[in-house]
């Protein structure tokens, strides 16, 4: 672990003291996004050393073209990216001429900065003796609203404390801004107009490209001791800042405060004529609110937010903090509000990969999704594949498959392929599985089938035809096979017949078959409609069946296990713990060839499978496989621990189980993989949701029925989720000696609790 | 095929008729080297068509900082290539003012070039009417220097034919170019000195990181109707360029003429401070020699290359022309006269893999240098290797190899490995054990042991260390396994046990534990000083033994056939016959991930190894592997005809032989690839060479004895060649009926003709 100074908080993530090299990772933990917009907790006065400068709004994405070393065949011309959007939080402060900057005062003290998840807000406080000498305590606090998702505001107060001082504010808005992961240098945007109108500013400018018109705005107040100040400003307008200064002399002990609401309008929205109109009523409506009146309905929001979506641990702050810090950073992601975003592995808080849509959704965080919010939510996200299906019929014909084949891209933002390393683009196909697989699941959990037959099919038919016309035919083996895949292990590479791939390819195909034969029975309009639109056949059914029935599976005899793919068996199968501890991580540490021909695992790959199909292999099965695989597994893949938790808690093994969860919950704030400081691993968070939901408290669906097998950490005294089943809110507290099952609504809910049934009645509290 | 329109002669390569889009593919076929420096046939007047500039140094390159799209670890931090040097051969002219200019040109006729490979120079001829109505008359003739390798020469004539004229010639430096395959846009050249002197002009400037100094240099001369003119010149110079202008006003029907000396000197050869004295000195000397004379030396120059190297061909002018340009093309790249060099694949005639090193050397280019050459030109190349060992051991090491094991780069400049594409700089590794073959193959040529003692064991010994440390233990089949590698055939990556590189690997520590036992044996200083050096132990050896005793081999009981790597029998396997010609060349057609899985073969990968080791094995597995592979063999590498060439004609197959013959030797001029505008491919066509000699003529050295088995294809009357054999010049010449033999030299020489001895005397005809 790199950098722990988190201090130790149910609900706050707090660092005290300030140090230069802690400025980016706590750039990127305390990060602040509101489902519509985001960024990294850059201060807002200037900072001259080493920061990582970050403002992002949903949706709004430059397709950067594609640089390689060595182009290969159907590499995509460009790679979608989450572009640095204008600055609006910037307030620059200047002290008897000073420029206030904590990289070059004489002495910061009493730094502090409190990201409380609790109410959704970031703060700030420090003495700072600069190097006139002029001693001042600063205070900042920042959010970026849930209700008013256009504008977020920020209250920076200064104080001088051992000398009366001129404080000059220059709060302004930058559109100067560029990507660090740029490939080309190319410039990302165009501004078409920097305009101020009393103390309010826009910039307007548009993304080369793919032509997103965005509107900055800012609006700005300043006020001494509380009271507003009525006051003149200058202007400082260039060809992409604005700036306005506000001089003040201040009396020592007395405080000087700016109020900043800003943010951006974009043509995602609204009308691009109306950017500016639109934005300059949102900035009048807050101004009028205030900046108390908006943080407390930011409270309010939070709150309706933890009421549903809080896991409470008790005793052991640690874990606490971490599942807090994972479910607010995905509500900070992503809430289901707009259809046509999605879930960024890095969300707002950095640009690799960043706001980019990966299997990640499918795979982790759906689960999180339709059980802690309205099942539209979950909906969107599938609907968002389904209006995505043309694109990956285009990109499966791009690398020669026919007839509506379907293969979704591994990375994107619109529905095309992205990303450009020919063994993941073109090979790590099992993200197609995962997309099914989604629509399983969300019909499983909520019990909705009429998505299916309205939108789910059509997808489901695309990727079956796709398996189909992947597997080939091995004479040798008399068996259909998937060669040249990169499984969600991705330190092997272009193997051949990964189980997961094959085990979901199969089913990929059989549960299509299925669910065709359930909408002919239930629905033969949809039904008509899609094999008229697909022009399936029966002689194409056919094909599906031959490859389904007869896929191969490597399996070893003398290990009883399925092999991971079929040359894992050859490798030098020295387990991590007989690994030195210097060539750790190994990701940093080996080349790439070595990494790939060691037995080493980034993260669970035929246990991700037996994780999905759980109910498909015995509970002596699944500890066969997780004894053979856990040993030569390095967990470089954030998405790695959380599987393992769940499955080790499945297996009896607590202390394992809780050590897996620790490091996924905490992965970031910890800093296991040394990378946090380039943002947060946000889709995996939700995996350490289902460490605790789905591992701990054991929860399943079984037969349309909810069911729970509750565990315990021997560290914990107690824990809490809460999940919206089918409407219903059910409330699971666990303690070492029993369960509460405490039921929200309006109808009794019957539950398995270890295998056996137990009723609950609506808002009652039931033990167990 | 492409574009044929080089017409067919025995001893040129000849163009007529002018059309633009043939440009560049000419001024590769076309272009001109000496071993010290090159350039593609590019017209010495500006031509504002689509034109690929080139002129090259040999040894002059440029680290190009890598680009890549996503970084792997133990990626060099460069790509060295072979740089664009100045352009000294320009002569603008202009025509009452008119540029001439071949695009431009109202009318273009009598459009002729040939490139004459007897005598090693290029001429042009072409009549042009301008846009203001005037008729000229243009006839150039262009060589490199063989003698002074440092000059090359021009005569451009230009005769006004329907009106005076007044006719401007421009000859110039240019040192303002670039390259097309820069990965940055870096500036690779930084210009020192502009000056002149007389009719000499010198640019000096110096390559940025690398630091040569090069010195560019002309001397110009204008005659009329042969007679030279003392005339006035104005003298045009910026930063990087100097141009000389001379007036003339000619009447119709004379003869106007530009006589150009050019070239480089470098601080490779020459103290730095000394270029410009030296060029001056070189350009005295030729212009006193005079265009003629140094021509005449030119002609006896390749008359003497062509003594030795020359292949006849009676019957059939395709394949004799084919012969002739690979033999010609091959010595303008590389004569042996500096060790520092090697044998670029596309030699001077392009920038991509231009000048660098590969395999191909080792594997397909000593057998002819050696047969065509003193044998000291084989040594050089292979010391060029053992001068790079520290290099190749630090490779290694960045691969997390130890204790002196060596990997050779797969493109180098230097001895530093310059490629970045993980699955070949990484695990294209056979490349170390051509290295080693080469050496073998050098003694047993030349019978030259005291290379081995003196250099080539650290070699093998650091090869072997390799191997043995590459090779890792298999559980489960109880061998040795070499996991992870992309083979010869580069249409399959990350495979394991690639069954040539298999072979390979244990060849060369079997060969390597033969060759210390010999060394020890007779040469026990050397053997002392070795270990000394190398620290090799008993218990190593006992490492290696383990190792090169149990390899492991994949074999296929059905098939009866070696498996090119373990999962070869699992592909689809479709022969080439039955993949639609729309599908081809797959590597333009197909995604990189469907050639992978496909069972397609880029060259001879198995069947390579049957070729180095042709005596392993029996004339029956030969045909069988033959016949297994050579069906999926789509030969989209250079480097693939030739040894299926041999291999046919080794097995009685002429026709085929043939046919793979003809696509080996015209690869570049009937283009068989649709690339030859990017430079051609030379050191494929030593493979050509080989194909003739090794295939029709089934040379080989069979214990110490030279050995043939001649057969002819049906197409030819006849052909010959010559080989130095262990400093005795052997003529062979076979026709339908009967093969000749002809020994110049010394003493008589015993051989084997059909497995026959025969003892051919001295300076006598024998006809078996």
């Amino acid at each position: 672990m790199n950098n722990i100074y988190i201090q130790p908080d149910n609900w706050s993530i707090i660092e005290e003291g300030f140090e230069a090299k802690r400025v980016k990772s706590s750039e990127s933990l305390m990060s602040l996004g509101n489902g519509a917009m985001g960024q990294r907790a850059n201060f807002e006065e200037h900072y001259s050393g080493e920061t990582f400068q970050g403002s992002y709004v949903a949706g709004v994405y430059y397709p950067d073209k594609t640089r390689v070393g060595w182009w290969k065949n159907g590499y995509p011309e460009y790679f979608a990216k989450v572009l640095n959007a204008p600055n609006w939080i910037g307030i620059n402060v200047t002290i008897n001429g000073e420029s206030l900057d904590l990289a070059k005062c004489n002495k910061v003290e009493n730094f502090r900065r409190e990201l409380n998840m609790k109410e959704g807000w970031l703060s700030r406080s420090f003495t700072a003796t600069l190097q006139n000498f002029i001693e001042v305590k600063v205070e900042t606090k920042r959010f970026l609203s849930l209700e008013i998702d256009e504008i977020g505001a920020i209250e920076y107060h200064v104080t001088p404390l051992n000398n009366d001082a001129q404080i000059n504010f220059s709060p302004y808005l930058d559109n100067g801004i560029t990507n660090e992961d740029s490939n080309w240098d190319d410039k990302f945007w165009d501004v078409l107009s920097v305009n101020h109108e009393d103390e309010q500013a826009f910039i307007v400018s548009r993304t080369m490209k793919t032509n997103f018109y965005v509107c900055t705005a800012m609006q700005t107040q300043v006020s001494l001791n509380g009271e507003i100040l009525e006051q003149d400003k200058t202007v400082n307008d260039a060809i992409d800042t604005i700036a306005f200064t506000y001089q003040n002399q201040v009396t020592k002990g007395d405080t000087i405060t700016l109020t900043k609401f800003g943010g951006y309008t974009s043509d995602r929205n609204h009308d691009k004529n109306e950017l500016i109109t639109v934005a300059k009523k949102t900035l009048n409506q807050v101004t009028e609110l205030g900046f108390s009146a908006l943080l407390e309905q930011q409270k309010q929001a939070w709150a309706k937010i933890w009421d549903m979506a809080d896991i409470t641990i008790e005793g052991d702050v640690a874990a606490q903090q971490g599942i807090r810090f994972n479910i607010f950073q995905l509500n900070q992601t992503y809430l289901g509000k707009d259809a046509r975003l999605n879930i960024g592995p890095k969300g707002f808080t950095g640009e690799k990969y960043g706001g980019s849509t990966y299997w990640d959704t499918e795979a982790y965080c759906i689960p999180f999704y339709m059980a802690t919010k309205d099942q539209q939510v979950a909906k969107s996200l599938l609907e968002y594949r389904y209006h995505h299906l043309e694109k990956a019929i285009e990109n499966a014909e791009k690398l020669g498959f026919t007839n509506g084949a379907a293969l979704y891209p591994m990375v994107t933002m619109n529905g095309e392929e992205c990303h450009n390393e020919w063994e993941i683009t073109f090979e790590e196909i099992h993200r197609n599985g995962a997309i099914a697989f989604a629509i399983f699941n969300y019909f499983r959990y909520t019990g909705d089938f009429s998505y299916i037959p309205e939108k789910g099919l059509e997808v489901l038919i695309g990727i079956a035809r796709f398996w189909q016309q992947r597997a080939n035919f091995s004479e040798a083996k008399n068996k259909y096979m998937i060669l040249g895949v990169t499984g969600p292990n991705e330190y092997e590479n272009n193997v051949n017949n990964n189980w997961y791939t094959n085990y979901i390819a199969k089913w990929c195909i059989d549960y299509t078959i299925e669910t065709l034969a359930k909408v002919k029975e239930g629905y033969s309009d949809d039904y008509s409609r899609i094999i008229g639109k697909t022009k399936l056949t029966d002689n194409e059914l056919d094909l599906w069946k031959e490859v389904a029935n007869n896929m191969y599976f490597p399996f070893s005899e003398t290990k009883n296990v399925y092999l991971q793919q079929d040359g894992f068996l050859d490798k030098e199968l020295i387990t991590v713990e007989n690994l030195p501890k210097s060539q750790r991580p190994i990701n940093q540490k080996w080349s790439w060839d070595r990494i790939l021909r060691s037995p080493y695992i980034k993260q669970a790959d035929t246990l991700q499978g037996f994780y999905f199909f759980e109910d498909h292999f015995t509970i002596e099965e699944l500890e066969r496989h997780f004894d053979f695989y856990e040993p030569f597994t390095v967990h470089e893949s954030s998405l790695s621990p959380c599987v393992h938790s769940i499955q080790a808690a499945k297996l009896g093994r607590m202390d394992q189980a809780y050590e897996f969860y620790l490091r996924t919950s905490r992965l970031d704030l910890d800093d296991y993989n040394h990378e946090v400081e380039e943002g947060l691993h946000i889709t995996s968070m939700a995996g350490t949701w289902m460490s605790i939901v789905e591992g701990f408290g054991g929860m399943r669906i079984v037969n349309d029925t909810l069911s729970f097998e509750p565990k315990i950490p021997a560290e914990w005294n107690g824990y809490s989720f809460k999940v919206n089943f089918r409407n219903l809110i059910l409330k699971i507290h666990v303690t070492k000696s029993e369960t509460k099952f405490e039921l929200e609504g309006h109808r009794d809910l019957e539950i398995l609790v270890n295998g056996k049934a137990v009723t609950i009645s609506a808002n009652n509290l039931v033990t167990v």
